[in-house]
């Protein structure tokens, strides 16, 4: 595989990142790089929107419609239908409104089931919502992935779970654990933060009744760039647990009484960033015209490449790998383990291919379709064996902590 | 008073606005308009920050601590100490994590008391979280504004408040409406949506529990830009009620239970959009040296102004306005009730008089004495004025009404 035949069909995307010539980004798994429509989006929003129609904007460039708008951009990236995902707050906060919706739609279910290893965040909004709501009225078990795989459902609310693990890379069979989940009669919530833009999810098709997702990795929205909700359109007549103004049927009329929206509009709460938002449906709109199974095709030929030079090295083929070697386990990063992690990692990124630390030992090579090329696969496993040959990472400097790792 | 003896001390900064030379613009207390230190800085964050130093930027620009660095802009200007303040999120958010750790730091009392009229999002987040809690839990009274002056609060938890109220410009007495409800054993929680920026609310000062506001309003960070969630230092041991990774004491441990950060970090839930908190803080930065006793006389100098041109003007001197007459009880706007005002407001933005009209007929005037001139004052209430005499108003067009008003 050379540089010039990599996905052609993703070739004129690839020259609009604004990647330094310098660097081997291996870290859209963490944050996506700049896509100049991204950038030139971002400043005619501020200049031409916001400075010269100011508060007008919110008409004349629908603003006001964008969580929609750009919600729909996602929609056709995570196989959902237009109207069922909102990009809004953080995954977070939709994570919390996702849960809280589950509970009501599955009343008078408690008891939500989520990983032992799940993405922290997730397991304290559900522990949140728990303590919140009170003992009786919602109870949360973070369990084993292979004891998921077994429980019946009979008494569950909700399953809460990562459709990628992020320290291991582990895609987890969504169909599969969808099916078992809702024949047990609990709903299904899946966090698409590792999959969305990479992976098709194909939520509708699998019945998927809720997820939430980021738009800042794989989906090139910026750094902490909104999130999204997707709400299936059979579960819309659930209530927003935070109901502000903005999910209200008629936002404007300022009514005492708080009236939802119809439709996915009723899980928006306060005022979302126009500029947040515009850069995140700029990035997106990257995408447009390009199909999610070409993404992935591509995101495996970059992964296999890696495996195979990494086994090709003498030293670096004995290094342990967390990420399954199965495409259908796997997947758009690879986690390596790695005693020495931390220093190794600040070593590759001194030399320009940029990777990330997961405690206690885990090093993440992730692997963008849009821009990551053979060629980066080639540099990066050649500087990893050149760091760990040389031992290099012993310098002091590299053992300094990050607050950001 | 002339344009040129007008506020000298602000004379650069009203020169950085990128207000198009055609409009006079008296809705700053809807959105801000945009200066050149926020484009230029929030350009920079996409092109220097996240296009150059991509996942590096979290540490080499600091973007994770832009909720408290920007957090502490607000405060000085809100009158807080460093480290009360946060800024994140919106105000929808904030406000119903205030709210929640407000029961919590008054427990056992369950009642929460808020204005009838109040902006309507906090008396649906408020009857959202007593509907979450559950009857027994929390209990919401949304009373006249004369009877919250005459209650003992004895029974009540929190208070919740617009200091501004946003139709009438009302002005309310935060330093005695505080101690009173402090003085029964309630907590107060003020929304500064539009007193920050102009007016100094002095929070250390009168002892407030909580607040929250915006700044796309008189702070100008732009459309949706972040809301703030002030916590006094006494009551930051109270819990969030949305306790995501951002709040975590060691957020890059990824640990499987929460342990809440010290201080008022431990409010933060999710990943905040950097570009809008960058610019945010440029905006915030504008005011850098200036005394917010200073920009409340120039606000104050601008209403008094606005009010004697109409009451000058044979026309427009019988309009009621109900925006009460004293200082002490006038916010940043004048808000005139005006049968017509609907095809009027829309009549005065045609002419590049821009403001804004709240159901069922008030046109509200905004003014932010970082950019406004009594020139401004001049052309509003001539635009105003012929408007009404001309009747133009009655064309059709000013009636089609837009999707935000």
């Amino acid at each position: 595989m050379t540089s010039t035949d990599f996905a052609p069909a993703l070739a004129d995307i690839r020259a609009g990142f604004e990647i330094p010539p310098d660097k081997v980004y291996l870290d859209g798994n963490s944050l996506g790089p700049l896509h100049r429509h991204a950038r030139e989006k971002t400043l005619s929003v501020l200049q031409d929107e916001w400075g010269d129609d100011l508060i007008a904007g919110w008409n004349k460039h629908d603003w006001i419609n964008l969580p929609l708008t750009v919600g729909n951009q996602v929609a056709r990236l995570v196989g959902a239908n237009p109207g069922e995902v909102l990009c809004c707050d953080n995954l977070s906060i939709n994570l919390f409104k996702a849960l809280a919706a589950a509970l009501q739609l599955n009343t008078p279910r408690t008891r939500i089931v989520t990983e032992a290893t799940h993405f922290p965040t997730d397991n304290y909004i559900a522990e949140g919502l728990a303590q919140l709501l009170g003992p009786g009225t919602c109870r949360v078990d973070a369990l084993p992935l292979a004891e998921i795989e077994q429980l019946d459902f009979s008494d569950v609310a909700v399953l809460s779970l990562a459709h990628v693990d992020f320290r291991t890379g582990h895609r987890r069979n969504l169909p599969a654990l969808t099916q078992r989940a809702q024949s047990g009669g609990a709903l299904v919530l899946w966090d698409l933060a590792h999959s969305a833009g990479v992976i098709d999810t194909a939520l509708s098709e699998n019945n998927v009744d809720l997820a939430v997702g980021c738009t800042y990795k794989f989906l090139n929205g910026g750094p902490g760039s909104p999130g999204f909700l997707y709400v299936a359109q059979r579960h819309q007549h659930a209530g927003n647990v935070i109901p502000g103004w903005m999910g209200h049927a008629d936002r404007f009329a300022f009514e005492a009484s708080y009236r939802p929206a119809q439709g996915i509009g009723r899980f928006l709460t306060g005022t979302q960033s126009v500029i947040a938002l515009a850069a995140a449906g700029a990035a997106l709109s990257v995408l447009d015209g390009i199909d999610i199974g070409t993404l992935r095709e591509c995101s495996l030929r970059l992964s296999d490449a890696f495996l195979a030079a990494l086994g090709d090295h003498p030293t670096t083929a004995g290094i342990e790998c967390l990420t399954p070697t199965p495409h259908s386990d796997r997947g758009s990063q690879i986690s390596l383990r790695l005693p020495e992690g931390y220093p190794i990692s600040q070593a590759l990124i001194e030399r320009g291919v940029i990777v990330d630390f997961r405690e206690p030992d885990i090093v993440r090579f992730g692997f963008a379709p849009l821009y990551n090329q053979p060629t980066d696969i080639d540099q990066a496993v050649a500087a990893l064996a050149d760091i760990i040959e040389t031992r290099c990472y012993e310098a002091s400097r590299f053992n300094q902590r990050n607050t950001v790792t």
